[in-house]
């Protein structure tokens, strides 16, 4: 059994950084490369795709609301055709990037509070993803299973991935638990893994109760916004690979 | 005998507009759409792609420093490095705003004070021009000739374009003539194409002396940020058909 | 009877000018002028500012949603604390390019996005008010009548500017009518200035139904974002002094 | 006797941190506070201005470039009227955000390349100096003893403090010695606090050669942005104790 790792890469801007991108792309087999509206700018994102080339990790753009002070997670009232244009434009540069880095964008994933949008409202999630194959066709949209966001791509015909969440318990429909509950966090990289060979084993993502809910996954998020996180991402890659299941990039 | 008229367009910013690019589009042959650092956005960007397809007018990417305020005409001092990111990141986003409108980008002029930057420094026109053809090896680099940035995309090999202003005078050395100078703004439409016409027909840029300075003579800048503006531009394009020179793209 | 009539101003943004300040400011006794986050910027803020103090005009502090591209028209969703640094922040900046331009700014009127949702949340207004009034506690908050706005204001003891608007229909609310509605827009300036005139007389604002719904109307909005708006802006105010109401500023 | 010990604080911006502001307060007198456009944002300033007021640390405006991504470091041409609206703005800003933490601004330094082209250019200084006066001319303004600088501020009238740096070598005119000269960099902290001890004995910079420039000297440069220099700041403050001279803001 195989599985993608995903993280999201490339968050510094100008003097500041976020996360160790260089030790989290020996762990993860593809990059979301923030693509400087809501973090990165052309230098940061210059250097993470040259690593992600080096490296052998799938290239992907990372857009997000033009929200650099709110890091992209403030939600932004945005017409359909504003948020086309929004992600066209990031998309666009992550592919120049990246071909000057010798790469090539592969997929997709929205960031923060617009992916957070595009899961609720298949509106918003076709205005982007429409946006994007216009650009590229062939691009693999990242999505979360069972929302609004994987309906839209369907409907589109877009290659998809589907993304779950190793550290993240999920209630009886499907979404994420919200932190404050008991149990929606979790912390031991071991039981991660279990969670994560159980839902491939299943072929779904499987719910509090012991529920499945059948969906494709394809990826796992990782996070990497902390030293700790990388040695979380670490481990969880060693149990994966410990439960049978390599790591490849999706696609 | 043929030539391009090009123009800055795309330069209004969110509630803001600057000049009349539908009406503008009508008389030149190539554009030059500014990439949302110096002027324009995503919404600007991708309305005026849609008019110039559909007007059948050329594309170009018009990268400038990241200072919307000083509509990119105040110089900043960035290492190569830099500009090369600047550029191609700003390259990439036009590609994909004009594949998204059914068209492409098929040239790149530098903007206000990089471009100024570039025509006297070699290093900084190189840093420019080798990231922007990283990006696509096949793009039509707008120069001024005579400069330092002619010389360094002529090193770099790249398909040229040779820009001449219809409305300035130049120097003995090929450069324009101060604004202040007497004679150095020229008003009258038909004395324009006339110079022009000169021009083209000398092979080289004509001097205040009467003096011809060979060089290749590609496109020809005219102004679009006022309704005067284009007005002049509608009146050099009829001149120049009066002297038996058609408007085509250059390459 | 008197009243006064404020407007917005200093909307230009780098090279991008908005409306004829100049103009305006013959005909207005308040100027809410922005602040460099949703329009503005240091420079056209020290000339608006200028222009404000040599006609004698209220200098008002306009601050909005940091969103240049979308002219703080779109919905940010800001934590209260959030939401009170933004409005100190340009609050200050506003005192400081006013003091240098011999003046002071008297009064705060919140812009776009942001004033549509403290009209709607209370806890939102209070965020902002309070914040403004903890720089300085003299300032006059310009309010909506009857809506949240005002009694956060109230509340916090503020002093309060009521606002009307002489080109819109109210609904029996005391809201505004939709933009879409018959009726909703008043076109014809006599007619503006009948409808202030009888809200005056009133002592409220005056619904659809010709209900009097008492509120405090210290100032008329009147705009100025186009050529003809100041056309408008100065029969109005020629109308009112007709229906014997002079022009003074409120506070 | 006495010195004051100044810091750059409240560089973080958004969801970036940079130093350790808490750490370092503890240890200085005198907080340079970014004012959001080149480091920095409303909730940044809100933050350190409290953790100042409540540490007894005297606050300072930090403006600088508009310019996040570089930082404030890359040079910008800008008119003398655009460097005094920078500056003028940012300074307001600091101070509603100061006095709505209960403190006040009482001085002012220039950052990064701001600072620099100040150092070289009286006239550029003068822009700056002379529009913060005119927001408040009871402001402390920190200078670069023996720079243009320095000449403006004096020749404005202004109060100065003048600024050494404990862990740089001066040449023969007083400038800083170049960053790669051997012995420009002073890594000891009981070396640091010697030549710091010498100056103020000897009332000026001392040279490379041991040639002492008289000047005033009331505020020390230490620096925070690595938890390395808080360390190297607490050591220089108790070895500067061991010379006999304590820590007390300037003004």
């Amino acid at each position: 059994m195989r599985i993608d790792l995903n993280a999201d890469m490339g968050e510094g801007f100008g003097p500041w950084s976020m996360g160790d991108d260089t030790a989290l792309l020996d762990v993860i087999s593809s990059a979301n490369i923030a693509c400087a509206f809501h973090a990165g700018d052309p230098d940061h994102m210059a250097a993470v795709m040259r690593a992600a080339v080096t490296q052998g990790v799938g290239i992907g753009a990372h857009p997000g609301f033009a929200d650099m002070q709110g890091f992209g997670r403030r939600r932004m009232s945005l017409s359909s055709e504003e948020l086309g244009n929004l992600v066209a434009y990031q998309l666009g540069a992550a592919q120049a990037m990246a071909r000057r880095a010798g790469g090539q964008v592969r997929h997709l994933k929205l960031h923060g509070a617009l992916s957070n949008m595009a899961a609720e409202d298949a509106s918003i999630a076709r205005a982007c993803f429409e946006a994007a194959l216009a650009v590229d066709p062939e691009l693999i949209v990242v999505v979360m299973p069972l929302t609004a966001m994987d309906e839209a791509a369907e409907a589109l015909g877009a290659k998809r991935a589907g993304e779950v969440f190793a550290d993240r318990a999920y209630t009886e429909t499907g979404l994420l638990a919200p932190r404050g509950t008991p149990g929606a966090m979790i912390h031991d990289a071991s039981e991660a893994a279990e969670r994560v060979a159980a839902m491939l084993r299943a072929g779904g993502i499987v719910t509090g109760s012991g529920k499945v809910l059948p969906c494709r996954i394809d990826t796992v998020c990782v996070h990497g916004d902390s030293p700790d996180a990388v040695a979380m991402a670490r481990a969880l890659r060693g149990h994966l690979a410990a439960e049978g299941i390599g790591i490849a990039r999706f696609g």
